[in-house]
């Protein structure tokens, strides 16, 4: 492991956190709500550190798969362990556990908050925690269509074999190039949010905040009832329909401002991924119809919303779900491992991932009927490759099986079992909100120290794909 | 189809059960409870139902796989269907769809039922229960281990790459050689347990009905506190030792009495299996140790007896897990996912699927540190095709799959969260007791009709490892 290349490379993230601090620090200034000095002491911290770093490492080697791991999963800690800095200077959140963990469910983009009183912080200290979601966002983009690839995790890979036509790299080949690209698109995709939601009689302030959370799907609002505070169904049209293009892959916004027209319809994962929202909207709208008697009209406005926040993994909320039938919450509890596209900012298993698991399944049936049929998994009249085939089971069969011993372990501190099993897999889909005490209108303040810690690991493991941040704990990886 | 020969078979299986039924009514003519004339007129109309289907479909042509996976399912089915008669015509259970349910329970080896005062029923109807638990138990070690390879699904498939040494087919490969066999094998575990029981102070009927409860896997008793009615370390031990014989693969029993005495030790699966129990049981003493402040000796007692009923699948209870701590009862959750070892008569995932997911998970992982080498999975020396493998996930994609929105429409129902997952799991993995409503001191009574008839369904679909039940219902199944 060339360390010194990795602390290189963290210093210069710290470096850019430090920056990006500036501008709550705007806000600070401009509202008078005594938080300007906190990030002037956060932000000076974090710049220090990260000149330290940088200056003592200079190194030019070629970073080789090792490094990558090790900058990626430290680059979202670092990120998380200076970002929390303002919470505990300021006494906003004095406990640095809790600081750690909302920051990191920041730039997780999880939105799973521990703050019982959002409405109480200054705004500096706001636009801080809804800006996490959007540079937590931004890097996700760019790590899983630009570098994961080259760390042979996830996303490219898949993303690739669903590219039609003859030219499967039409995005710049280079990071560099790619990043920019994508840059481009996420930082338009959230200037028309803005505008639309200002539109809508948003202050800029909030404007920006819930476009972070937005486009990011990461979920943090400004407001305690989170999206029904503005109860406007102008608001909420506008949020779902860019939730539902940030859970779709960015690759795709590039190519249609390319003009590429068609690319939405003829993309297999964003057809698969329309059709789940869709079906579970309305088999949601059936059941609050139905079971719980509301209107029709809002029974569509709460499944239409609520379905798309869950499903890509947003957790914004404008009904409290947990007023619903157990078979509503149930629904609510499955969305959460669906997720957005690959190549979006959503978290969870993926869309692409659970069509080819549906495929697989009925392929094995098909096999028992036709035992000596040769029948490949086609994906856009692509074959799948049994490798990525085989990786994809192991991701699913992998993130059970971390559901399922983090579960325990979460009812082991006492928690009853919804809300044991709905945090672990509202963190590691990087949602937000889980049932039971953590539901819509809950927190995590009364989650234990030690389980505050694990659900921050699991947004961490959750957002970088889970095999970036286990291999950095397999023996075998720092094995000479 | 030859749908001759099917009904062919299905008669000489109704004739076996009304031949069965002369063993309870033996127990009613000698205890005079007056079910003795209902079982005689439950026996002629099987028996006549029998001889007719066998009269009128003489036919002697080759089976084919298609027949094969038709009178599997429709064994099951017509099995419980005719079973179901003596409790309807006796008035003991008067709803037809209780009494299916509470009998396909029976040939399913579950143990789920729906009555509320067990000890109420006349010892004839008790021993018909407990009976179809090891008529169930019988069918299923042949099935697995005899019939399922045949058709290309689970059992032998995977025995087969455990059998160390050079002579995989050391039972004989004919099918009625193997089923003598495995019968025999069954009868003496049968035998053996039956004395013991006896010895530890239970009459001829309690020590049979709880035998065929243990060695079926099963968990009907003939008390309404189960197990718990004998407050005996004596009887506990008994049991809790045949339940894990019964969780084993019968063939190795077998060898075993064909003196190849290491054969359990060398066993891949065994050792597996004994493991996850030995870790489980310390794991749940810890829990009730710590946690809810039992005695030592006592937890050590209750975490060994219920973990070993769980995870073979048998559900006798001797505590009410419902007492124990979140983490306590999620742990039963959870083991309902394990179950016992292929061929035997433990039903679930099984442990050999288990053990290859949790191999192949790994492998995925050291494939990230070393993307070009070639990394087979290896099951006792041997490479695991990857042709199983593949089986073996969709298995698992598949059963969860069932299990998702099996509980969905549970839930659907009005049932709470856990009532209507853990019905599911219970029901799908043949253990038979579940959490909140349905936990060890209650019963399935309240479930809605339709929930009842899809619970069957569950019990029908877990008890023939899914595809075979799911090939016969899908379109292509019935194509020419």
């Amino acid at each position: 492991m060339n360390y010194r290349a990795v602390l290189n490379i963290l210093g210069a993230l710290l470096i850019s956190i430090a920056l990006a601090m500036s501008l709550p620090l705007a806000f600070s200034l401009y509202y008078q709500e005594g938080d300007a000095g906190d990030f002037l002491v956060s932000m000076i911290i974090t710049m220090v550190v990260g000149l330290l770093l940088v200056l003592f490492n200079r190194h030019h080697t070629e970073l080789r798969t090792r490094e990558g791991f090790a900058i990626v999963v430290l680059s979202w800690t670092f990120a998380a362990a200076f970002g929390a800095l303002p919470f505990v200077f300021s006494g906003a959140i004095p406990s640095y556990t809790d600081a750690f963990f909302e920051t990191m469910s920041g730039f997780s983009t999880t939105g799973a908050s521990i703050l019982t009183d959002i409405e109480a912080l200054p705004h500096g200290l706001l636009f801080w925690r809804s800006l996490t979601h959007w540079l937590g966002g931004m890097g996700i983009i760019v790590l899983s269509l630009a570098i994961l690839p080259f760390l042979g995790v996830g996303g490219m890979q898949l993303f690739k074999a669903e590219v039609p036509g003859p030219a499967p790299d039409k995005l710049s080949p280079r990071i560099k190039e790619t990043a920019k690209i994508l840059y481009g698109v996420y930082v338009l995709i959230t200037a028309l949010e803005t505008v639309l939601l200002m539109a809508g009689g948003l202050s800029l302030f909030d404007a920006l905040c819930h476009t972070f959370g937005t486009v990011a799907t990461g979920g943090f609002s400004t407001k305690n009832a989170s999206i029904a505070h503005f109860d406007s169904l102008y608001v909420e049209s506008v949020i779902m329909v860019f939730m539902v293009l940030a859970g779709t892959n960015f690759a795709l916004h590039y190519r249609f401002l390319s003009k590429q027209w068609g690319v939405y319809t003829s993309d297999r994962e964003f057809r698969f991924y329309f059709r789940i929202l869709l079906f579970c909207i309305l088999l949601v709208t059936g059941m609050l119809f139905l079971i719980n008697k509301l209107e029709l009209g809002e029974s569509v406005r709460a499944a239409a919303f609520q379905v798309i926040s869950i499903t890509t993994t947003t957790g914004y909320a404008t009904a409290d779900f947990e007023q619903w039938s157990t078979a509503g919450q149930l629904m609510m509890l499955l969305l959460m491992f669906v997720g957005g596209c690959a190549g979006s900012t959503g978290g969870s298993i993926k869309i692409v991932r659970i069509m080819l698991i549906f495929k697989h399944g009925l392929n094995e049936l098909q096999k028992l009927l036709h035992p000596n049929a040769f029948l490949p998994i086609r994906l856009g009249g692509r074959i799948v490759s049994p490798e990525v085939m085989t990786n994809i089971l192991a991701f699913f069969v992998i993130y059970m099986g971390i559901f399922t011993v983090g579960s325990l372990v979460m009812a082991m501190m006492g928690l009853d079992i919804i809300t044991a099993t709905s945090s672990v897999a509202a963190t590691l889909g990087n949602i937000g909100p889980g049932l039971a005490t953590i539901g819509p209108t809950d927190n995590y303040a009364h989650i234990p120290l030690f389980g505050k810690w694990l659900l921050s690991f699991f947004m961490l493991l959750g957002r970088l794909e889970l095999y970036t941040v286990i291999v950095l704990i397999t023996p075998a990886f720092w094995k000479k």
